[in-house]
Formats: C-alpha cells, sequence, structure tokens
C-alpha cells in the first residue's frame, strides 16, 4: 500500500520499505472521524483525501486534506523533507502519521505525517478550480464533473445526502410505507401536457407492428401521486421521493427538466387542515435534522451564499404558520399598494409576485392558502360543494423568495362527483380504474408534494435551482 | 367523526350521537400498535382500515381489520347489532371501542366493538379480490390498481419498503454520501444500445432549430455508475438507490423495463477483494434487518410461496461467499456432466445455465466471479496486465436461482491505457471528461451495482420478477 517512505524510514528506526508492522498496524480514519477525536493518543492513523492546500514553510509543511466527509480538513504537519513536485492543490493523498492535539485555536487535532504518498497528482495550471479561489456558481456549473470539489457544491451535496436520509426517517417513523411509483406512466396526471415521451432508440418497427415498444405512448412521470393513492388504498399512509419531469421550455432560475419531488398520500383524511400539519412538521423536523447534523454546511451557506438566510429561516421555524383561502389571499392582494403584473382577481391563479407579496404581508412566516377555484385545478381534487363548482379543497405552501414549495389536497373520492367530471374532460375512458378505486373500499383521503430543490433553496437561500441538484437538466443542456 | 352509533349510546349511557366525550377522547391506534399492546387496559381506542373477513355468529359478529400496517388483522368482537348491510370483505371501516385481553391463543389483544362505521362500502361480487382466495400471481397482475390489497402483494411492498430504508442506513452507517444520480444523461454508459430516448411530447420544432429539446439525444440512465465516479473523486464513498431504464424486447421473467439499482462507488480502493467485502456486507446486513423487521412478511413467501426458501436463505446469510476466478470458472464448467445449450468456453461470456451451475457447483453458496476476459467488458475496467488485454479486474457476485445480483469493478484510471482504449473505440471525444477525471487528482477507486429487485427475489424466492415491484414496466405493458 505504501510507496516509498515508511513512518519508521523517517524515524530512522528501521529500513523496511513499509515495514509490517506498521503497514498492517495504522488504522485508517476518515477526516470527519480524526476532527472528531477528542483525546489523541498519538496512535498510528492513515488519512485518505485531497490536496486543499499546501504551505511549506523552512521548519514545517503545512497541508490541508479533505475527504468530502466534512467541510473541515484536517490540518497535516510535516517535515519539509516530505514535500514534492507532485504535492499540490488538487491531487489525492496517502498520509501516514499520529493523530495529536494541535496547538492551534481552530482546531482541536492535527496530523503529524510520518510519510505523505501522492496517489494522483493534479495538473494545477489546467485544472479549472483555483486554490484559495471562491469561483462563482456560473462558473463552477461549466465543469459538471469536477464542481463537487469546491467548497460550496460539497457542501451542498452532504446536505441534500442528509436532507434525503432525514425525509426517509421522518416518513418511517410515522408509519408510512415507502413506495417505488412508476417513472414510466401511460398517464399525464397533471393533464398539463408539458411531458416527455419515450421510445427506444435506433429501433425499427415493422410496418404493421404497433409504433410503441409498450404498446401505448409512455411519458415520464410529472407526479406519483395517482400510484401512491392506489397503494394509499392498502396501506393507509404512503410516500414515494423520486425524479419527476418537466418538458417546460422556460429558462428559468425556478425550473429544471428533471427534478426530485418528496410525495405523500393519506387514507383516512377529512380535513385539510391535516395535510397540512403533516407539510409543517415535515419541514420543520427535517431542517432541524438538517441543521444539527450539517451545521457547518449550512453555516456556509447562511455566511457567504445568502447573507441573513440564516434569521429568515429562524423566523419559519419557530412561527406557526399562517393559513389563509384563497379568497382571503385575493382580497390581500387587491388592496396591496403595489403594482402588479398580473391583476390578482378571483378566478385566477396566484402568480409568483403574488405569492412574494403574500409570503411578506405575512412577515415573512410561510402561508398555506387554500380551497382554490374549482376551474384553476385538476379533476382528481374534492368538489367543496361551497356552490356550482365553486372551490375544491386544494392547500398550496408558499414560503418566501421560493414560492410555492408544496401542493397538495384532498381528492375527490365520490363516484358521482369524479364521474361527470371525468366525462366532461373526456377522461373517463382514461381513468376507469381510478374511478374503479372509488368503488371498491375507498376513503376520503389526500396528499401533497414537496418539491426537494425547492426545499433546499428554500433553507439555505441558494438563487438558482441549478446549485442545489448535482447534475442540472434544463433545455438546451444535459451534460454528462 | 362518527355515523349514527356513538359507542356511548350502544352502551346506553347516552344519546348524543356522538358525544363529545369520547368523540375527544379515543385515541387513533394503527392496526400494528394495537397487537403490539401487551397488556390491554381496555382504553377507548379507534381503528381504521379494511375488512379482511366478517363473520357472523348469532351472540357475536367477528370482523378482521387490516389497514396495511402489518400482515396481521386485528379481530374485532361485536354485538351482532353492529352489522349492516355494507360492512362487507374489501369495505373501509373506522371501528371505535375497547382493546382487551383476547381469550384466543392467536392473538394478545382484540377490539371489542363499540361502534362500526362503514367508510367506503366495496360491491363484493364486482370487486376482482375475492374473500379467503389465494390468488395466483398472473391473475392478481391484471389488476395492478387492486393487486397491493391481496396478502402477497401487501407483504412484498412492506418489504420493499423496509429493505429500502435498510439500504439507506447502511451506505449512511458506513460514510457513504447518498447521490441523486441523473435519469436523463447524454451518455450510454455499458454502450449496449438497448436504450430508451427521451424527446417533448407534441412539440413541433422549428424548421433549422435544433431537434433535440436538450440540443443532443438524451437517453434514459442504464447506470448511475459514471456519474457516481464524479463524485467519488469528491466524497470517497458515494452510492445512489435509483432507477434504470433498458429497452430490451425479451419477454422474461427476469427482465423489466424499468428496474432499481443500488450503486456504489469507492475511491482508494486497490483491491476486488475490498469490494466483494462490501457486497457481502451489504447483503447479510440489510437481509438480517429485513428479516428482523418484516417476520412475519418473509415468512409468507417462505412458507406459502416458496417452499424451502427459508433454509436456503439461510444458507446464504450463515456462509461466507466463496470467491473464483473466471478462469477457475470456465474450468470447472469444462468438467461439469451436465450438457448446456451454450459450451463453455474461455472468452465467452457466461450464460445463466453456467451460473446456476456454479452456484450448485458450491453448494447454493453465493459466488464471486472475478477477472474476467478484457474483450467481454466496457472501457472503463481496469486491465488486469496478466497479458496484452487478457483480463480486467471485474467482479460477479452470483446467487441461487437469480443467477448475476451485483456486478462491479476496479476502474481504469491510469490515462495511457483509458486513452488508447477509447481511441479504438471511437469514444474519445465523448469521454474526454472522464479523461480528464484521471488527470486531477485521480484515485484507484471501483464500485458495483445490485440490481434491486433480484436482491428481493433472491432474499424471498419470487420467480417471476414482475411480481416484486408495484408497477412493473415491460414489452408492451405500461398500465395505470
Amino acid at each position: 500500500m505504501f510507496g516509498a517512505r515508511c513512518m519508521c524510514l523517517f524515524l530512522r528506526r528501521c529500513s523496511s520499505v513499509p515495514c509490517a508492522k506498521h503497514a498492517a498496524s495504522t488504522k485508517l480514519l476518515r477526516v470527519r472521524e480524526a476532527l472528531e477525536v477528542q483525546d489523541p493518543t498519538g496512535g498510528d492513523v492513515r488519512v485518505q483525501g485531497w490536496v486543499h492546500s499546501v504551505r511549506s514553510q523552512k521548519q514545517i509543511l503545512f497541508l490541508h486534506v479533505n475527504d468530502g466527509s466534512s467541510l473541515e480538513s484536517l490540518q497535516v504537519v510535516a517535515d519539509p523533507g516530505l514535500e514534492s513536485r507532485e504535492l499540490t492543490f488538487g491531487s489525492s493523498v496517502e498520509v501516514q502519521g499520529k493523530l495529536i492535539k494541535s496547538p492551534h485555536k481552530r482546531q482541536n487535532v492535527e496530523l503529524a505525517a510520518d510519510n505523505i504518498r501522492v496517489v494522483g497528482p493534479c495538473d494545477v495550471l489546467a485544472f479549472p478550480l483555483k486554490y484559495k479561489t471562491r469561483h462563482p456558481p456560473e462558473y463552477l456549473r461549466q465543469f459538471p464533473h469536477f464542481r463537487c470539489r469546491s467548497n460550496s457544491l460539497s457542501a451542498l451535496l452532504r446536505i441534500r445526502s442528509e436532507a434525503t436520509s432525514a425525509i426517509h426517517s421522518y416518513f418511517k417513523e410515522n408509519g408510512y410505507i415507502h413506495v417505488h411509483t412508476p417513472i414510466l406512466t401511460s398517464n399525464d396526471c397533471e393533464g398539463a401536457g408539458e411531458v416527455f415521451q419515450v421510445e427506444p432508440a435506433n429501433e425499427v418497427r415493422e410496418p404493421g407492428e404497433n409504433p410503441h415498444f409498450f404498446n401505448v405512448p409512455a411519458f415520464l412521470t410529472v407526479s406519483g401521486q395517482l400510484h401512491l393513492e392506489v397503494m394509499a388504498g392498502a396501506f393507509t399512509k404512503v410516500f414515494t421521493f423520486g425524479p419527476t419531469f418537466r418538458a417546460d421550455n422556460s429558462q428559468s432560475r425556478r425550473h429544471l427538466a428533471e427534478f426530485y419531488m418528496v410525495e405523500a398520500e393519506l387514507s383516512f383524511v377529512e380535513s385539510l387542515q391535516d395535510l397540512m400539519q403533516v407539510m409543517e412538521d415535515l419541514f420543520k423536523k427535517v431542517t432541524n435534522t438538517v441543521l444539527s447534523k450539517c451545521s457547518h454546511d449550512v453555516e456556509l451557506f447562511h455566511k457567504h451564499v445568502a447573507p441573513g438566510q440564516e434569521a429568515k429561516l429562524e423566523q419559519m421555524l419557530k412561527n406557526t404558520f399562517i393559513i389563509m383561502s384563497y379568497t382571503e389571499a385575493i382580497e390581500i392582494l387587491k388592496r396591496a399598494r403595489q403594482e402588479f403584473t398580473y391583476k390578482p382577481e378571483w378566478g385566477q391563479d396566484l402568480q409568483s409576485e403574488h405569492e412574494r407579496y403574500l409570503v411578506q404581508h405575512c412577515g415573512r412566516i410561510p402561508v398555506f392558502v387554500f380551497n382554490y377555484p374549482y376551474d384553476l385545478k385538476p379533476f382528481y381534487m374534492r368538489d367543496n360543494e361551497d356552490g356550482v363548482h365553486h372551490t375544491v379543497a386544494a392547500v398550496d405552501l408558499l414560503v418566501p423568495e421560493v414560492g410555492e414549495l408544496c401542493g397538495g389536497s384532498l381528492r375527490e373520492d365520490r363516484v358521482d362527483f369524479l364521474q361527470p367530471r371525468l366525462q366532461r374532460l373526456g377522461l373517463e375512458d382514461t381513468y376507469q380504474w381510478y374511478l374503479e378505486l372509488c368503488r371498491f373500499g375507498s376513503t376520503p383521503h389526500g396528499g401533497f408534494g414537496m418539491g426537494f430543490e425547492r426545499y433546499l433553496r428554500t433553507i439555505l437561500g441558494v438563487e438558482n435551482i441549478k446549485d442545489v441538484i448535482p447534475f442540472p437538466r434544463f433545455p438546451n443542456s444535459c451534460v454528462l
């Protein structure tokens, strides 16, 4: 495993390279583990990672080695004799030595190196990431294969991993069954039309043969909701967390062609309030977990990327979310002194400018807006019967900057409401199976979806959605 | 919340329907929670779920209510006066009453009902699932919106959910970062050609406009490996667990167009042994978790679906997996008395019949086969330098019945090996970015993928892959 220098050789105790004793006895530590050691005993350890800095002084060589397990690097101190031409910023190394108490205040421990092996050198001049440079996100996006080695993206991806885990845990602890809802579907849930279609590449179909691989046109899912509704009819509480797709041609900071959705569906739910409770609880619990498990990573965003975000997030976490009806929301917007591009009008969709105003109006506390006009919403939302097709039991959660974070509804579980509605839309045949769900042991039920990238933007204050996903896909771009 | 009968009314203590006191004081319990109560205090509780059986006797009405939280149903005992025409198999109900010690040996507790409300009736004659019938899997597959209500599918989906969670936990506990590798990609990792291509549905491109939404042809991923390799260069240990796709036209019990893969990638790995260790550990730890958390659900499969599977699985879990080289495997196959359809020959791929024989030969203990012929494998596998393009450091894990469960390799991280190889394949331009990974702080690294549906088939003994996924997609079928 080791190169030319053994720790024994360095210490001039033996000459075997490396001596069996030390090669076997050194314990491999992740940087994070090393940094968490409270009382270093000076035992032999090995650390592997990438060099974030090299500083050579007359008497001593300082390295910072990072292996992605934490934002912080481990400081390595060594005899300047261990320096080599290949030991540069960006190179990968294995360092063997002793973990000792650091004399510096900034860290608890440091690694006194006996041996440093450059595993993979790095041509610093050609490497797009530069030493001690905070690259702007636009620059980093040009290097999708290297940007994860920057501090900001690696912090983001650790947060993303932790949030993913926290979301799974939240639902598991609350008795939900996880379901892999299908990515390929013959439904188009929202009826929005902006869907991707899928066929085999380079496949030639025989004349007379069905033109489709699946016999029917197949699309990339825009939501797992309808499939979750099937599952809620067996498990009461279910969730899914997977990729969803929109063939939206807009070039915006808010949209991606491929993004992640957390969706939950609950049977025996008769009130929107019950759904709002889950959304609020999910947001707060997951965020608190992320804040406690990734404090340094989050701090990077709250200090350097979006200063002031820490206080904004605290405001969201400590307050009970506000609840208002769509009708109230329109009233508030009409009374506003602000000039809107789109005039607020009952029956019209809320635009981003309206959403932003409403959240601002509520002191930047997240706001649930519920009971939307019937005609604005898809067929599966429950008629409130407060007039002839007046409102449906839908609810959106609006948050500062990002706007709509979650959307949910009670579902129409009454055949005599659902059937005529599907008929009017010409969807009765397509959704025969959905009607059947109402006929056999149905329950009042409801659910919601939360955009995962929007969630990350909400807690971190990141402006562009492309900077919270490892490989962003959007019109004219599908790199790697 | 309650219908005509309040528990008070039934007990003739009051006449309000329902009386405020009881409506507020009853605690909602999941069936699983109710069944786990050791010492029922007779407190008021509510349970919601679906009726799995109704049996009416002169003195007493028996119900079994299931809410998907466990395979077992909760027995409800009630006065026959609580029976109604709508209280049938398949209907959804809310039962209010007292949890009491059961006089029967088969269960610890039962619910003495004070009130039974039918929430959603079920037309038993039209309902495809029948009372007390074990439907064969082929029958159930015809009803993708109802089969999750059968015992076998609901058990399967609970196991799937628990295994998903156990896999996430395994990697998290071992220091891996979770990565959402992209579903849409401009690479075709395996170069196999059997990929799905993606374009917006119904979008008309202007003449002269780029014909592709993403400017380039975009495919559904067949593996997250190359993207994980990018990430391993920042985080050392990474994993992904998501959908992958093959436009394979074969109608087999072993293949789906959409299936799930668990993939891991590790930096600073110089030996296949290190990868094998992770695969074996992952398999055993996750399986032990599933066995302990879903014992009843697993039992259903081991007793009724695949009798004898329990002993087979024990054999896999208690033994250290066997390791043999591809060359040894070919020798064993050549010495075999069995007639193979495909003659075993060094340089040829192992066929399913060969894989089955090898596992049988090893006493039905899982076998790692390593060091495959260079020419059989993709460009990214590491040349062993045991001859001119002789073998690469690849490893497959073979298990009884299913055959290949995992496939992995060390990756070629040496530019002077990789570049000429890509050149010969005409892929040098496409994989410029991949070559760059070798040039800037690369490490010896490797990884593997495990088919999640194959994993479920392996532990449960389920024959057809369509029966271990909620919504199977295969040629000519994309239902719902």
